[in-house]
């Protein structure tokens, strides 16, 4: 039987556990400002060739989302995201709980568009209601997307470029970032760091046990961050362990193997599953794989793999999704290979 | 040099990482449905003999407390609470960020006194104002106190059937709980459990490197209380990394261990610095020990002690904390007394 | 010129005026304790046949909204509303801002579907991360709707019935709730009042110079409702100012009078501007009336009336809103007809 | 029978009434862009010597307070306010619920001193642990006081530089405004413009029916204000009440000559009393008068007068308020003074 119902249904990768285990008799300071996150940010400027970065490490991704976001918005913003974004659908609303309407734009398999993105920004510019309505403050996407598919870097540049025509900032959701640079040809961490004006390095889901690295690439942080980070609740006393993870994650390329493996699983994982006869939901290029199965056959495919069902597709049919980490192994690909042939 | 800064400036303790990498490759359900926090809520129902009560494993302190008091409180109530307690003073005000205001008593030594606590219910309700005022709506204590002091059983007492009296449940930080019970004559985990509506089991400063658990003794938790924890940001993808810590802490006494062990070093502390002729600042029971330095002697103690200050006392005094934990060594306090005599 | 902008670019119907006057000298008591608004609520009990029914008089529109659907959530939940209910819209994110996002069903001619609505209901029942999401936790609805539309009697009752069946309340935002009356054949307070567990009637915009009733009609208002009133904002220290208002509004019937003297202009309008060859954008039996007209055309009309633009329809042509009130007087129809005449 | 309970327990002052009779078939712009709402504007700037002021008008003081100062202030930002302040007792924390956590002084008869703010604002930048608390924002006293007392111009401008030399704005809570100014030997309109960043002049309780003028003496609005005070609900679509109001009352000196004619009735009451053998629990110079009654003379006095018990003094006293306004006739002393003879 092999899981593949989530990337983070695992342990940390074994390497974070090593470095956990050799330095936990070390004491060290606290929230934060020890060691292993002064290094981890360090390796972070450096892998983003961005010297003049800021950067903190929060527990998990919504809390990141909420932290960021209510804190590069004023009051009368929101932010515009796609209506399937996760902060719009699966985050229980937790920015509306800081009191910011979040403002939709349709998606396409996943992503705005930057001509829609650009329509929705200068018609509230001429709305003659507009002092009456949220002020778009923030454009929010995630790379990759809920549903694994990736904007190229000139969609992303089109975003960011309608963004700050109007002023706006432009915040990226990384929480399966390192399985969007595995997979994407012309993205890179430089490149996101000088497309943007912040973002954040997943780790819960690429690697860590805990743990996503915001990054506002211009030395932007928004002022008196590290208080909004305690008023929201997402400052760890023991800020260390996310410290060692991501210092660990930025040493030797680790986060990039971790998510190309992940990524060469999922490439087998697909071409085994098309091979065995069955149609893909979306094509996606990451670790996240979407296909249509009968209803019919998910019993007899659940005997052999784990894996989560995403949605009614038509009558008899339902989208479900695969998902690889680091955790995937080779041999879990063979059993597949396997089970398929024999299904 | 002995480092006594806080009992949070460590990693986590052995057992419990030997736990964790035990258990590293295996995979688990998410957002703590493993069953390492199926044990642990099982054995923290057992040790608190509260078996119907509900548990929830939330990161860090002011998360926990921000989550459970937003969700015990309707929106026109807010928490009474010591004017030293943690809520009020150093959590950047994220029980306010949640619409909710601290309505203070004030304190003698950190604790609350149940008459005062009468009184300020009483006059609530007597106050022909009232409507137009934040109503008591949830009683909040720390034990022990941010001050290292203790409430007696009689005193907590007095507080429950006071706040049960005016109904309003009463609901006790226990960030460092382990600490207070291994130092309380009278004050057990089952007993606790029966004297409040929801407490909790603090974890970082007691051995865990992350995690505090809830507890709803009598099975009283809000409704709906998981998605509150997500929409306040507190929810834990990997929740088995607080499952896993817990469970061992409340496998053969480790939690108790662990702080009657920190306890003994802080009374040997507390004799080595009275012997030394220093003064105390408060008489703490706990694993916080406050003394009174002269602000020339602070540099000569700081060469063989890392300890943080606290507060001016008076002229040229200053009041001085000193934290043990389970990484203090019987050797540290050797160490401490050997330079305490050649001071 | 007749002024046709708004129904609330006006003062305050003559016989509020005059009861103002008459009891302007007399002291009263204070926070909407005064014997008119004792007297108004009694004579609204009354006209909606619900004799235990709670009333409370707020400022405006946006702030009753406000105030009225944050407490009758929970936390997590939001309210669901068509995509352009005025919540949604121009209320500049006031629900957001107390914390709850607003959950949308497209709209139909302003109005959401009852089928749409159990569809909505029942997905969430059924999604799997449905804790991960916003509970719909009441519906809104706008009778008559912004775009002047009205729903049948039926319509609420299927509204009505799927929300019921769901456990969740119906709130009906009536802003302009005595002209969906007036032009009704089927909806009366009373049906109304037996019909929904909220409602509120608009007097801003009929004949009120501020001011709006909230009618909670079974004696349901959400508990300590005056103090979630008062930390809004929105609790008026002379609250005789809404109560001599309503007072007023609920004698002789007056408030259906005012509402169906501007409907009758309103269809005497629509005639005139059908006979004239305009085109409606939407066809509306209340007093805002909606007609597409020639861009060129625009500037020549604004020659004789003053009204205002909604929208974009397509290639050179605009939706235009024409809104008739207690202030609308037959002699403004008389020169409308002539001017259209000489067009 | 006099009624002394309060100074909004009447209508309007005649005068605005009178113009608000004459005005009212006159259509306007909405939302405050009526002409009356502008005419007032450019009065209020004269009477300020604020040419630059910008001045918008809100419906009642704790909407005026709660939007004013979350919009002064950023998110890690709370108000800092006497104990007795308006904000944090009486308006059901509706700062907080805007997310902001009030931070208190200890008042002196109402009062908050120059150098206990200092010490506060100090100590803030001192404290170690500085981020993890709400940071001082914003300065909150009102004038007058709850308690009927005044600062001197000397100790506003103490507060002010206080205030201002760490770098925070002074937001100055007129609700009583006119009566203060009436009563004030040094302070006026133009000095107090002078003095402070924001302030608002109190109509309510100073012979409007309703509204407040919130005035940015230096063109120093918050950004997007219109917007704040539609999101939190105190936008008011007919603008011209509050606009009609505010013209009348700085249309020839109306607004002073009602305060100070309150305060010469206080001033004859004082004296009635005072003779009468009674004791001040506080001395107001301003039309709020408090006096200590011995309990068993409560409902001997209540005979002649209607007044608010305020609160126990001492063993069987109890302080009270008496309250004058523009409602109080010269025939009421007269009629208080034959009382308290044959009392």
């Amino acid at each position: 039987m092999v899981n593949l119902e989530s990337d983070y249904n695992n342990g940390m990768h074994p390497e974070i556990l090593r470095v956990l285990v050799e330095t936990n008799a070390e004491l060290s300071r606290t929230y934060g400002f020890d060691r292993w996150s002064d290094s981890a940010k360090e390796k972070i400027r450096k892998a983003c060739n961005a010297p003049s970065a800021t950067i903190y490490f929060i527990a998990g991704g919504t809390q990141t989302n909420k932290t960021v976001i209510d804190s590069m918005l004023h009051s009368w913003e929101g932010p515009v995201a796609a209506d399937t974004g996760h902060i719009n659908v699966h985050e229980a609303g937790a920015v509306e709980f800081t009191g910011h309407k979040v403002l939709t734009l349709p998606n396409h398999d996943g992503k705005i568009d930057a001509g829609e993105l650009k329509e929705l920004l200068r018609e509230n510019i001429m709305d003659p209601n507009r002092e009456h309505m949220v002020y778009p403050g923030l454009v929010y996407i995630t790379f990759p997307t809920e549903l694994g598919t990736m904007y190229s870097a000139r969609e992303i540049e089109a975003i960011c470029n309608t963004s700050h025509d109007y002023g706006i900032p432009l915040f990226i959701d990384g929480a399966r970032l390192g399985y969007g640079l595995a997979a994407s040809k012309d993205i890179t961490l430089p490149w996101l760091a000088a497309h943007c004006d912040a973002f954040y390095i997943g780790g819960t889901k690429c690697g860590a046990i805990i743990g996503e690295a915001v990054v506002f690439p211009h030395g932007n942080a928004p002022a008196h961050f590290f208080t909004s980070i305690k008023q929201h609740g997402s400052l760890l006393a023991k800020g260390r362990l996310t410290g060692i993870q991501f210092d660990t994650l930025f040493t030797d390329g680790l986060y990039t193997d971790i998510c190309r493996g992940a990524i060469a699983k999922a490439m087998r994982f697909k071409r085994l599953m098309l091979e065995a006869g069955f149609r893909q939901y979306i094509d996606s290029p990451t670790n996240q794989q979407f296909f249509v199965i009968p209803d019919a056959m998910i019993p007899r495919l659940q005997k052999g793999i784990i894996f989560e069902t995403w949605g009614k597709v038509g009558e008899g049919e339902t989208a479900c999704r695969f998902v690889t980490s680091w955790a995937t192994k080779d041999s879990d690909m063979d059993e597949i290979s396997e089970f398929l042939n024999n299904l």
